[in-house]
């Protein structure tokens, strides 16, 4: 495949973020009415502004600052002594042990993470099962390693309350066809549903009958909503050589400006990992690790205030999207993540978005990102300022009536 | 190839930075004599303790986490105002354009340069011309990406002081062979010789006749001692679509915490670039960025005092060096590697690498890392305290008297 056509298919024109590069030529003849007034929204990824990062972060990296070259030169899976501390602390969280020195690795964000996980268990050719819709990242990775996508469904439009959806004949059918790994978000990004434990048990059982590997992003697993529960995969019967879990302070925390995730599991993988990050950045930026130091040692009552601003926006949203006839909005369990499907509007969805984000100052990400069936919904980060999120939706509801089909 | 086979060939356990995570078991039969006392010196990298990152850096960075949200989330190539103030400096210090839009990325590190770099130019089974010896890990990307490496030689033992000492026949012949791509640092890593205006400019009228891509680390390019002069590849008559610069501040600026790069020059490389960036890392930590802001802007007189304390230390190392029989080292022109070739040992150059750090608390690179014809040489990183590193240099020809052959 020639370096042009492999690039071809990274195309990032509609990830978040991107849209300062975009142009709207063409789209001037749709658009009908004149703009909605508002402060604008970029639902396309958290408002670090609105929800603050965890109090005491900064101090924790000017004190990396201070402590100089053995905080500026770690070894590449990161400082012993930061892992040293979040190993316990991520063992406390999921259940199961985590090893400090072999099995956990400090990355350049949970992209990072991801990255490396996925270089480091796909050869060309390999099978690779990816749910869709899932994080747009996933279908990348695995078509930048030249591995095969082998979709698996997630329903989480039909699926009752209780679970995510995620079609597990289509999973072991996978496995069958033989995929050797498997790749999820948990919660489900976009959809912000979580895998009920019969789900991850089947998940940690059909991987093992088959031998698979399994990556579980569990990024938004911290931030969970009133009547949630949460299995974690890796505390399932399943060879823990066989399980990287994926984790960071980017999002409940926000503390995305330090670039920070870690992947735990496995050793013989977390191996691999180091051993490439040792070329694709080094290591993640020294003095940030130091920031790690206060994850999961918030201070008391901190995680349940966050938690409850959240699912008081959340539930708003979901307020005013049910109010528009046509648009479904299923009940996000875990992260900040809404994934409505819009009525059939005379725009098509690539342009409807443009026209949100021109005419309403309001940023999603397409549907499309997700999955090839999604077109119809769009992904809304709802960590904003809850006063704006809220006016920012009812400009969105105003223009699907407006480009009703 | 299987992925175990494909990460076997990244071997970093010789890496700066990963001997703890070494072996020395057998070693103990061979060693001679007792330990050696002294403050221990890593010279696998700078000691950023010995020599403070420019002051006003950490000021930048908490002006960073002040500015919130618009600095956490950038492009992923980078903060478009933080770009617009560095094309012209760069622009200024290589003497060709750069394009802040379109032509300018920043990575973590000068490492997720060089690894986004070669990711975008070579595909598998691509030849790319490397030259030896050069940095470590220029070989491990081109093997991870499956291209084929076409060795050239730079032979700055023999070549007169006032070149590198590359052999251009050879890479004619690399570019003949088919080499789409050279990849070489200038000051070269490990020896610190600097091409001369001749050589730079028939690499330049060889890879334009060739049609090749030139990819041109020039990390250490600010540090350049007295007497050196530099000739920049990117203003020579080349394609500038077929030139990318990388640089950053982690060295000379001893902003290694902070992990930030830059690529520059042609637009359709960085494109593609950033199409990677933003599955590998997303961006250069947003906070990070922000330290940029003074780069090449640092104070009158700071580069010129942080080059005359360079170069007295490189001058002492040199004289400590070359008062031992047999030891050859060549004056670094720019930049903070040594590479002196040693006389015969009774040890294997691997072995008295370990020894060297058992017995003299003295940690240096092994010339393996950077060729396989200079294994008889090391590399020692002399941007350490003055007093310590020529104490460590003194040790380090102590041992090798002790086990000359």
């Amino acid at each position: 495949m020639s370096i042009e056509a492999k690039f071809r298919k990274l195309g990032t024109d509609n990830a978040p973020g991107q849209e300062v590069r975009q142009s709207a030529s063409g789209l001037e003849a749709l658009m009908r009415g004149e703009p909605l007034e508002g402060r604008p929204v970029d639902f396309s990824h958290g408002d670090v502004d609105a929800h603050e990062p965890t109090p005491g972060a900064f101090d924790l990296f000017s004190a990396g600052v201070a402590a100089g070259a053995v905080q500026a030169y770690t070894e590449y899976r990161g400082d012993m002594g930061i892992r040293e501390l979040l190993a316990p602390r991520l063992a406390a969280f999921t259940g199961a042990p985590v090893d400090a020195r072999d099995g956990l690795i400090i990355t350049p964000g949970t992209q990072g993470a991801l990255f490396l996980a996925v270089a480091a268990t796909v050869a060309r050719g390999d099978k690779v099962a990816i749910v869709q819709p899932d994080y747009f990242a996933n279908r990348k990775l695995v078509e930048f390693f030249e591995g095969e996508m082998v979709p698996v469904q997630l329903d989480h439009v039909s699926a009752d309350e209780t679970r995510a959806g995620l079609d597990l004949t289509g999973l072991e059918d996978a496995f069958r066809a033989g995929a050797k790994v498997f790749l999820f978000s948990n919660p489900n990004n976009p959809a912000g549903v979580v895998y009920s434990a019969e789900e991850i048990g089947q998940i940690a059982a059909l991987a093992s009958r088959y031998g698979a590997t399994v990556i579980a992003d569990q990024l938004y697993s911290r931030l969970r909503y009133a009547g949630a529960s949460y299995t974690h995969l890796r505390a399932q019967a399943i060879d823990a050589e066989n399980v990287v879990t994926i984790m960071g302070p980017s999002k409940t925390e926000s503390l995305s400006g330090y670039r920070l995730g870690v992947a735990f599991g496995s050793t013989a993988i977390i191996a691999r990992m180091e051993k490439l990050q040792a070329i694709v950045s080094l290591r993640a930026a020294g003095y940030s690790q130091a920031v790690l130091r206060g994850w999961f040692d918030e201070a008391p009552g901190w995680m349940e205030d966050r938690i409850a601003q959240h699912q008081a926006i959340r539930d708003d949203l979901l307020r005013v999207l049910r109010g528009c006839e046509g648009v479904f909005a299923r009940t996000p369990q875990a992260g900040s993540y809404l994934f409505p499907r819009l009525p059939k509007l005379a725009l098509t969805p690539s342009d409807f978005v443009k026209a949100l984000r021109l005419q309403a100052g309001v940023v999603v990400t397409p549907g499309t990102e997700f999955s090839p069936h999604t077109a119809d919904s769009v992904r809304l980060n709802f960590s904003q300022d809850h006063t704006a999120a809220v006016a920012a939706a009812e400009r969105m509801v105003a223009l699907v009536e407006r480009y009703r089909a």
